[in-house]
């Protein structure tokens, strides 16, 4: 029923995720690549894994990691830059404001963009978490705007077997970071080639943005390229499992995946601090899985038609209908 | 399913809502009182209605809204004292720094009791709306606790037939209300008899509270005695439809109404601005009665049973077998 | 101080401000449109008021305001298109599911700029409130923003005299509205020619912008055509006097607009329900005045070079310099 | 003008602060403990220092530690039970489901304790930060609420020299906290002697309160003990320096400090992820003094004066007078 969707983990998903209290993080997971692959390999359906530059894969072990994912007959699926773990990017990596910090961000970037195509990898997922600020008078809008486009321009323009993606976020862990929405991830990439967006569930309600909302304006400029997949409290990135929360809004995706005939990775980006692995992913699959189900048997023609009415008591029944019938 | 629960509305339910922008209401319901009961007695199940005094009830027409509701086979399941809607109340009612208004209001509230009784209805509903503040600077928090404290006081004493209730509200009208968690109601109350909590599900997400454990924690001190359903986004009071939004956390509220013996009234409390009244009222009913059952045939047992686990996959697992099996 | 900035006014300002439980108003302001300007007259420095087509200008009343703001020595600053003050629109304006109400919004919108010219305004406002939806389910994100874009391209050709401004908001009086921040704004207008941007501080702070990013962004786009100066506790449009609560980015927007350049009107969007008019309004001007005597005395370029540090504690510490000598 | 208070700091103020993505710490504090009290030496007025107990204090360094702060001629302020750095307290410490568990959250409370009467400290601050939960049907309220008042109880009686304060936040690192609001923890600790409440400001407003009405509430009840100096942006602990984006409350709270006789330490608990330390500890210092001496300056009386008319216009005037002359 996920049609020729594939399906993706981020790393943390099997790992020993820690925040800023419980710094050595909370145990059951994985510690090693190994281990976190291990796991991995025992969640039916799961295609691939994402990799951070710098922690996961570097110039040292790339050859290792390949024959790793190929052993556990398993895809990179993204590669992300670390533009975010090192106190080096604390105060920004492509927007700050010291320029040989902005270059080595662009290396980090064409040098994940060289790994992803040796290891068989379609993207890197340019995060730029660290670039914003926290306090008013903190930031030039317009050098870090400049900035991010010029280091973008030139990633992406670097190696044309990989495509260079934007993920946005409105904050942590800056207060502020500057893009923060689907439309100003639009506006940051217009004009240029080879680019697209990432659209992570979390981000975009912790935006403000209607989730669903979000994909179909990203599709409409031809920037829908992956998704992640979580959810929260509307507040904080909390990376939770799918659908823990919101249903509705979370039905409401899969139904826009369906009808902008979105092709890409599911991929989940889940923390789950003090769950078991395992029972955690399948648990946000099965989820999945049941919303697909409840899209197809309802069919896309009468949800649209009810859509259409703009009625909201036939929508919230519609809702109802699809998940306990 | 729905036990020996009595279901009631307040009036703009079936009303003409309006906001502050389109202040004639958005049309489709009831205008007059007459109206709206009609389409109340059209929708099956319900017990009863919510007046609120001044503009429902008042002396000159107290005999015949009982003729009325008699006529109409319904029930008044609270009367909510005037205490927001006119401009007198703008500063505040039982906590305004005038002490001519804060002895209007005790008068409000106990004019509200004797109609109850008369009408035959067990409960007032103090909202203490107008009674908080908008900016720094310009509350003095300790006399307007000793002021709600003694106005409420005085009001429980007047008739011991009517039980006074205290809906709270962390906003709007003002931007910080008083009395505006259950925690804080109960600490207001303590001590006073004739008095408890009406829990509204909104107020109490918009709260930030869990609304299944701010049920929880009034039933230990005995006050919860009256609930309001409804939904939002968690950040206003949208008075949306019950369970249009949040799912589980309904769902985990209804368990909880089960395992704390609740035996009162579920009264709607919407704003269906731009909804057709009678489905958006047969919507939410429908909703509470797919919860009931759900919980009734997975039982309470089995759920405690995870419950006692604290082990979250498990939460979000039980979840999507209640609703979806 | 405020330079060759004009200062002005929406009329709910000066009126008596409603809301949805005290629909007839707080009383303390103006109840005619004659007694609003009477106020406003009294203002130091107030320069104009922005008026509502339907209710405050319309074809029979056209010549006679003309004449009353001739006399009150008041400039018309905005005429905004009624698009939402009425039960008709409550499903949306231009972006109505229904042609004919679509037809009718870009008339309203068309004639609000013909009364513009004649009554010497550059201005309409497009505030598209009512367009966007409520529940999951209920809106097609595509066909709206067709629709959208469609009616303000058809307007914006209309009247060359008159510029047509969008204004952007997140939520209120839907809890979802279609047109959310500046840059979705920027995406909407993008093409078009006579169309900018109307930025609205509380709209911006409830939708998680900083607001002197915002102003930066809409410049760099050539779309900061106009600002409505307000405040609020950043997850509501309280429509609360400027600075009263948020100091800090105030400040950092009142030295934006000196860097930007901008020279466009500095408008009051307050709701001072329980306020009396005339100090209200004469207090957010006092705190305008104050800021820009800050950033003038400061001087751009310290300011600036304090930026440029990204370094928070030098932030934090100038604007208490900024405030205190 | 601090006039009797004392000055004290967390440890994090000097340290290398970290997040869930930058584990190793942004740098530019002390890494060692010795690191960061050479650093809180440097600042003048900073009376004391907070200790975690594991962490910084235990039964093989507390003679070490004595000798230290003395040298230093710095107070341990507080000592904070190590109830939230390791793993085994993820689903909770004094309300976890298990009895073994909450018996060693207990034991720690105790020895926390006694290394406070032994270093000299007057209080030890239970900070349950892990009690609470994540998901929808992950908790039971009532054995939880039980759990933590029993443990509290028997703590609280362990060592009469040392008084036991609860520090409440509704969420971080759980996403809900069971003890989440001032009245909440009033509530859990009415009829207990020996114990009283932490107010942290920057968990207060992240709950929804105004700061200086939880201060009073707190205070009414004989619990206002202790209080936690930072700043945010209302949603999220940001953990920023003190009336760095909060002016107006800040400055409300030090009023209210003084009208409730509060006599207690002021100590900041900021993360200065990429601050430096000294200029960001003195930074808030500053603010603080600049808002003491406004409060002095314009007096109690006057201050009260304009409370008692309940004018917000008043109230907002008199915030720009109290700041700028």
């Amino acid at each position: 029923m996920l049609g020729n969707h594939k399906l993706g983990a981020c790393l943390p998903t099997f790992g020993s995720c820690a925040d800023r209290y419980c710094l050595t993080g909370y145990g059951r997971g994985g510690k090693t690549i190994e281990e976190m692959l291990d796991l991995a390999a025992q969640v039916e359906g799961l295609d691939g894994l994402e990799l951070v530059s710098n922690w996961h894969v570097n110039d040292d072990n790339i050859d290792y990691m390949k024959r790793l994912f190929t052993e556990k007959n398993l895809e990179v699926c993204m590669i992300v830059p670390d533009l975010w773990t090192q106190e080096k990017w604390g105060r920004g990596s492509l927007a700050s404001t010291d320029p040989k910090i902005r270059k080595e961000a662009v290396q980090e970037v064409k040098r994940s963009m060289d790994w992803a195509q040796e290891i068989g990898c379609k993207y890197v997922d340019v995060w730029p978490g660290q670039d914003g600020y926290d306090y008013p008078f903190q930031a030039d809008f317009q050098d870090a705007w400049k900035w991010l486009r010029d280091g973008i321009a030139e990633c992406s323009g670097h190696n044309k077997n990989v495509k260079l993606l934007v993920e946005y976020k409105l904050k942590e862990p800056r207060t502020h970071c500057f893009i923060n929405s689907a439309a100003k991830t639009i506006l940051l990439l217009q004009g240029l080639s080879n680019v697209g967006a990432l659209l992570d569930i979390g981000h975009s309600m912790a935006a403000g943005e209607n989730i669903a909302e979000a994909a179909a304006l990203l599709s409409d400029y031809s920037m829908l390229d992956y998704l992640h997949l979580n959810d929260n409290y509307r507040l904080w990135d909390d990376d939770m499992m799918f659908a823990s929360v919101n249903i509705p809004e979370a039905l409401e995706l899969v139904y826009w995946i369906r009808r902008l005939n979105y092709g890409g990775w599911l991929t989940l980006d889940i923390f789950p601090y003090r769950e078991d692995k395992l029972p955690a992913a399948r648990n946000c699959f099965a989820w999945l899985e049941t919303m697909f189900e409840a899209v197809e048997k309802t069919g896309l023609e009468r949800i649209n038609s009810i859509i259409q009415t703009a009625d909201a008591t036939q929508s919230s029944k519609l809702v109802r209908e699809m998940l306990t019938t």
